[in-house]
């Protein structure tokens, strides 16, 4: 019979993705739609990644090796190296994204029916990956109250079984923007130690980070190195999220060894992502020095923003480019479309994304919206204008 | 604690691979190794593709569309209508490569425990994609003796059970080099009709036939539209095996609607790639006509030279660039090891890939060889004069 698996039919719709027809609509009928929505920067990628691919001399587009372009893998160990993370070429698998990597790690590290801790809400495609390897997602609460900081670890310990694998962090996080404290990423280090479970460690923000700390990873902590899985992309830190590049990054050796299996099952990554990454190393300081200052800039005029409107409150985020803040309203769904299919102010409206969709565990997130500061300053300043006019307007405000 | 999963235990390691560590002593040894062992052909890209890339003015590499970039999946559209495959640009989705869309169409229609029959010799990583999905993969012998051709349908019947979920194709075919007739693409059309299976049908090396008909696809079958899932890539047709640009094309629009979610979670595939797919579309008939003669004449070396020695037979393979031979040896992976650690003639040997382990059925493929024809003329037969000294040489001979 032509049927769908059961597993295709689990496969859950991103809360975002409903309300795409809305906003298509409201261009339609002429409203500019501010979209605060998705994590896709503006910022330019690094010029030395645009000139790797125009200068490439390729005559013929090869198979790479399954692990990734060699000379690239040994350019991404340097970078690794200078932030103190010591790991060689052989330590790196470069996958489609880091999408793929978590994919991967997940496959190669659980069986059926075993469970992997992760603090909600979090990134909405950690569940199909899960779903992908009929692995459960063990959701642990955070609190906007404490700008979703990691949770006291005896709290995290109470959800230990004999079927956790592993805890999956995302440092700095998607959809928080919270960068978790060096003490409580070593207390996660020792809770990983104490019950030898893996640490997925989603670090794709690190190069937004807003304290004047460098960045402190899961592969920092000694003793561990068995225990903890980079999972790593250019994307975001170079502006190349189209390029499809990421890494699995482990001093463990059998799951590099068996990483390799599943990367050789899928023959390689994409050779023309990996020329432009490897060009994209090459990217100054200046680079990132700049796109963080603007950053900074983008978030406090967000953050100032959302926290001069009244019931409104948004902690300030320290990494990655959301804000997650609650409103005054009866349920951010509703309100997220209700923006787009009813509201505009001056002809303007803003595209936000509910928080329900990033947790668990049911009802949570109702009043929360993630907004992602990846646009200029004046279209952020006007978007904020929109949200205060509509958050007095919106008939279910609380 | 800290262990592998089940299932990357069970990935199997690739028969060619196991080799590589012999090829690359020879080499040291200063031996001349000639690679038939692999389908990465040395053929240029088209101009069209590299130019596309080159002369690309992106600032910034955003993320496509999940299901693809829309103008690129609209001319690939126009190039199936050109080959009577009535398609639009919503029927496909694009992938990273034919390995990701086979396993995401695997992943859509069978749930754990269901079969898919498959033809063998079959292409290795078709066992991987269904590890991944805990899906059982059911061989249907070939013979050597017809080219391995298509089986009787009664004898393919037997093996439908109600697990049965589809089948699986590849044709032209990897290893065997095997164009499968109109009449027996019908036929299977008529019991994947009958029995309500799906047809998986990886069509990469389509571009590649060698006879004066059009190639016939299992998309040109009328009345058995929702039951086909065409699986596709650039790799082969363009050179452009490192750009990971694949498709699954279905007129089933529950297949192609979660087929998009599947997509969706690992975001999009490479948007560079992407631009040089679409740019090679543009290749000229001309390109395609040189390297058809080219393989033609590549062919006839391999299989003349072959059919000339004492105890080897090898079928004329009508489609892709391979041949497959069998050979008066006791066994083709001592043999193939054998080539490259014991054996040179001139300073030279070659590199071929057992047959053993492009079969499910253990024990078939021992006398049997896959050779790619993938080299310039004077190295195939600078290669066929190796062979041909080997095996008066190989001490397993019988």
């Amino acid at each position: 019979m032509l049927s769908i698996s059961e597993k295709a039919l689990k496969m859950p719709a991103s809360p975002i993705r409903k309300l795409v027809p809305f906003a298509d609509a409201a261009k339609k009928r002429g409203t500019k739609v501010y979209h605060l929505n998705i994590g896709q920067p503006d910022i330019e990628s690094p010029k030395e990644a645009l000139d790797a691919i125009k200068n490439n001399t390729l005559k013929l587009v090869e198979y790479p090796h399954s692990a990734g372009i060699l000379s690239f893998r040994q350019g991404l160990a340097k970078y690794y190296q200078n932030i103190g993370i010591d790991v060689t070429e052989n330590e790196i698998n470069i996958t489609n994204g880091g999408s793929e990597a978590l994919q991967i790690a997940i496959a190669v590290t659980c069986n059926p029916d075993e469970e992997i801790l992760v603090m909600e809400p979090f990134y909405t495609n950690y569940n199909t990956f899960a779903l992908q390897n009929d692995v459960i997602l063990k959701p642990i609460s955070t609190d906007i109250k404490n700008g979703f900081a990691l949770p006291p670890m005896e709290e995290l310990e109470k959800h230990i079984t004999p079927k956790t694998k592993g805890i999956l962090i995302c440092n700095p996080g998607n959809p928080t923007g919270c960068l978790y404290s060096k003490e409580s990423i070593q207390k996660l280090g020792e809770i990983a130690k104490k019950y030898q479970l893996y640490i997925y460690s989603d670090e794709v923000y690190r190069e937004f980070c807003y304290t004047d700390e460098p960045h402190y990873s899961c592969m920092h902590i000694k003793g561990i190195e068995d225990n903890v899985i980079l999972i790593d992309s250019v994307s975001k830190r170079y502006s190349l999220c189209g390029v499809r590049v990421g890494a699995i990054v482990s001093k463990n050796k059998d799951v590099m060894a068996s990483v390799l299996r599943f990367a050789q099952a899928r023959l390689c990554s994409p050779a023309l992502g990996q020329i432009a990454s490897e060009g994209a190393l090459d990217a100054p300081q200046s680079y990132f020095d700049a796109v963080k200052a603007e950053y900074i800039k983008r978030r406090d005029i967000v953050v100032d923003a959302l926290n001069s409107m009244e019931g409104v409150f948004c902690p300030r985020p320290m990494g990655a480019f959301y804000a997650v803040a609650s409103l005054p309203i009866d349920d951010s769904e509703k309100f997220a479309q209700w923006l787009l299919e009813e509201f505009q102010y001056e002809g303007q409206t803003v595209m936000v994304a509910p928080l329900g969709g990033f947790y668990a565990t049911p009802g949570c997130g109702k009043n929360e919206v993630r907004l992602a500061y990846v646009l200029k300053e004046e279209d952020l300043r006007a978007a904020m204008k929109c949200l205060e006019v509509a958050l007095k307007e919106y008939p279910g405000r609380v």
